[in-house]
Parts: structure tokens; sequence; C-alpha cells
């Protein structure tokens, strides 16, 4: 499989995951059909969006390219479907999600080395492509968002980030910085959520 | 009348139907003076200037033509000083919120195509530009935004956006097609509103 | 010390105090030691970021100059070394807010200015390039901003900026125009707070 149409999985299985994410969070709401579709695009693109919006790549992404938005569409559909059975279906989807961030994370920092940005810049937008989509679907849906509090998320996210650059600074080829930026973020979170591991705790005293 | 007139009537009249929404939301809340006049911007002008930062068009509207800004403050002033007698005008206020509605569908629909973007996305554009000005408004209060649970809102937008798009298939001229979309979407939300008509129920089991 | 040096100092000190702001909410959130940064970072650039979106300025600022991510890091990183000694610092940071928004008033007119906006739009934008930091930090944080409560906070912003356009029409040269709008908000803050000065009270009948 060629790298192009590798990326396009991953891409599609990443909207997939994002969107049914928030599926299960609009529907833990009790919101109407058209608040879950809402959610669970605001949910997918909203980090794609934002980075758009800030680095002015405009129109914004999705508006260019319905197919994100058809993958939504189907998956919010297949999700009502399947409502009663989407739990069993959580580690599958926890995988989709894992692999989404990676991707997300290598994209938005791809989008900002085009606009010109430096290093540091990049892997902030990469992290906020990855996660922004979150904080909005919890911020409407009047929640702290999800990942303020406990998910090791936008860790790995950064960590991906680190490798690539540096793969890219020791020569690397394009598909292998790529994909080693990718792996990072995924194995990263698949790591500390197997063995629990969190950010160290801030706060004095008892908790 | 003539078009150009007959619009800007609808226009400020809407702004004035959604900038006393958040007028009453924001008195609900017990905002002061200054949250009072901020929620009703956002609810009047947020959609606006959503669409305008997704299709690249800056500086945005509002900051373009004061009379938006002008309207809001003289209607938040007047707002406060009736605020007793708010209520027995509640009729008449739907009505407006369902004329600037229709209006803001159709306004968004033409900054799209003027953007050059696809019909279904300018439907999207439309849908956004009449109704996220209320989901900022109920986020901003610290509320699951209404119309992601009851309201039949975004289905009337984008019938009237659909219906836009098929009269300009079929050659009715300009003021026709924008005429019949509005009309489109007024027609579909008061019918829903009288007739208690609601999106199909997509939970399973007991409610 | 010159003008220029003047402003960097006082927009390092302003950035600080907004940082700390985020801190000391997020903190009483028990968020963790990434959302505790992110709320740091939303409260000192959100501001500035919405303006710089608003008139069309991308990539925005803080992506183009890394001082202000670094003043916030290590912002974050010593707040939370200090956490049971913030409170005895409560009173310089009131004075570095204050400070902060004076100075982020002025400076969001001069980009406004810079844009070609007139002089009441342009007063709107350093408002909101002093207050939306706060206001995110809120929302993000699942509360109704403070600032559409109970501080006479936008207020000073708005005199501030009304003062800056008197000054620069009675042909005032620049410096003395900067200084005046700034210390304009500061003093009305300041005596504000002191003298419990609060906006008039909207609401009828018994509170």
């Amino acid at each position: 499989m060629e790298l192009q149409n590798f990326i396009l999985v991953l891409d599609i299985l990443g909207t997939v995951a994002f969107a049914v994410s928030g599926v299960l969070v609009a529907m833990e709401k009790r919101l109407d059909l058209f608040g879950v579709l809402i959610i669970a695009s605001v949910t997918a693109i909203g980090g794609g969006t934002l980075r758009d919006l800030l680095i002015g790549t405009v129109p914004v992404s999705w508006m260019l390219q319905p197919e994100y938005l058809l993958t939504i569409i189907i998956t919010v559909v297949v999700a009502i479907l399947l409502q009663g059975r989407l739990a069993s279906l959580r580690r599958s989807l926890f995988l989709f999600d894992t692999l989404g961030i990676g991707l997300y994370t290598i994209v938005g920092i791809e989008r900002g080395l085009a606009a010109g940005l430096s290093p540091g810049i990049c892997i902030i937008l990469g992290t906020m492509t990855a996660s922004f989509g979150g904080v909005l679907r919890d911020t409407l849906c009047n929640e702290i968002p999800v990942i303020f509090r406990k998910e090791i998320y936008a860790t790995a996210c950064i960590a991906g980030g680190a490798l690539y650059f540096l793969l890219e600074a020791l020569g690397v080829p394009g598909f292998w910085t790529y994909l080693g930026g990718i792996l990072a973020v995924v194995l990263i979170r698949l790591v500390a959520v197997k063995f629990r591991i969190a950010l160290p705790n801030i706060y004095r005293g008892r908790e």
C-alpha cells in the first residue's frame, strides 16, 4: 500500500473514531438527531478547523473536501442504529481513536511547516489538531474537557511531534519520519493507558 | 419595496430578534449590563462571524458595517427598559426570529457561493449563519445549546437551502429564488412549532 | 527607558498576570498539568488570538513570537511550585493584571487602526483583546465568565480607548496618547475596585 492510500485509510478511521466519540457523549446528554450530528462533526473536524483558522488556510479544509462530512454522516447513522452494541466496540474504537490522534498530530505539523512556522509551534499545532475537537465536544456538552483532567493525551502528541523533527534532523526519509511520529504517539498512549501512567500530580497536600 | 430594502428590513428585524433572545437568556442568568450587551451581540452576530472566519472574509462583516452594532445597542437598551413587558411581545419576537433565521440562511448560502463553495457546503454555511449565534449564547451562559435538544431549527434551514438550489437549477430568477428559500425556512419552522413536530427520537427503550 | 522597552516590560508583566489568573482558576478545578498549561495559555493569548482572527492577521501573533509561550510556560512552572504562597501575591498580581488590561486594550486599538478600521470598532477590538482571554478561561472551566457578572472591566477598557482617540484628535504625540490610554484603563479599574463601583443595576424589583 502506498503512503497516500495508507494516510487516507488512517484519516478515515480517525474521523470515524472521533465522530463516534462525539456520538457517545452527545447521546449521554440525550441530544436530538441534529445535536448528535453537530457534536460528532465538531469532534471530528474541530481540531483541523482551528488549525486552519490560526494559520490562515481558508476556506477551511472540510469545506473543500466533502469526504469528511460524508464519513461523519454515515458514521452517525450507523452509530445510532448500533447504539446498544457500541459498548462492545469500545476496544476497536479506542484503537481507531489513537491512530487518529497520531495521524492528526503529524498532519498538523506538516501544515505548520508548509506555513513556514518553527518546529515548536508546529508541534503545538499538531497537538491542537489532535485534541481540540474533543475540547469543543466537551465544552458544548457543558463538561470540563476530559483531556484537561486525566488523559496523557497531549503528552503523547508532543513526544511524537518531537520524534518527527528528530528523525527529520537525522536525515531519515519522509515516509519513515511520518510513520515514526505517528507510531510514537500511538505507542505512548497505549502504554500510558495500559499501565495507568498519568501526568505527575501537581497538587500539594492530601488529594 | 425593492429587494435590497426588503432584505435590509428583514436583516434589521432579525438582528433585533436575535439580540432580544440574547438579552432574555442573559437576564435570566442575572448578568450585569456589560454581560447582557455581549450576550446580545454574540447571539446576533456570532453566526455571521463564524461564517466569515471559515471562508476567509476578514475583517469580518460587522467590523465594516456599524449598523449591526448600533441596532444591537439600541435593542439592548430598549429591552432592558421594557423588561417587565417583554413576555407579552413573545409572539412578535418569535416571528422576527423566524424571519431572521430564514434570511441568515440564504445570506450564508450566497456568501458561500461567492467563495466558490459547493451547494452542500453552502447549505451548511447558511445553517451555521442562522444557528451559531444561539449556540454561542447558550455556551457562554453555561447551558447546553437549546437547538441541540429540541427545536426543529436546523432542519428548516437545510430544507430552505435545498429549495434555493432547486429553484436556481430550474432557472427561476434571483429574486424568487431568494424569497422562496426564506419562505421555506419560515413556513417549515412555523408549522413545526404549531404542530409540535420534532426530529424523530433516536433513543431506544424507555425515555 | 524607551517606549519600545517600556511596552515590552508591560507586555511580559501582563502575560505573567493573565497566565497566573488562568493557573488559579484551573487549579481550583483540579485540572492536571496539561490542563493548567492550556488554561494559562488561553487566558494570556486568547484575546489577541481572537483579535488577529477577526481582522485577518494570520498566522496569529503568538505563532510568530515564541516569547509569549515561553513566558507562559515559565509562569506556570513557577506558579505551581509556589502554589501555597500565591495568595500572598494577590495584590501584585492584581496590579500586573490591570497593567496588562490597559496595555492589551491599546495594542488591540493599534492593530485595528493598522487594519483600517473605524475608531468605534477599534475600541471594541481593544476591549476584546483585553477581556476575551478571561472569557475563554471561564468557559473552558465550565463557569459563566466573571466579567459578565461583576467587574467594571470592559468599561475601563472602553473609557481608556476613548481617551486614546481624544488625545490623538487633539494632536498629542504618539507616546503620550499611548500612555494616556493605558493609564486611564488602569486608574478607572483601580478606583472602581477600591470604592466598589459597579455598573448600574439593570434589574427591577427586589434583588
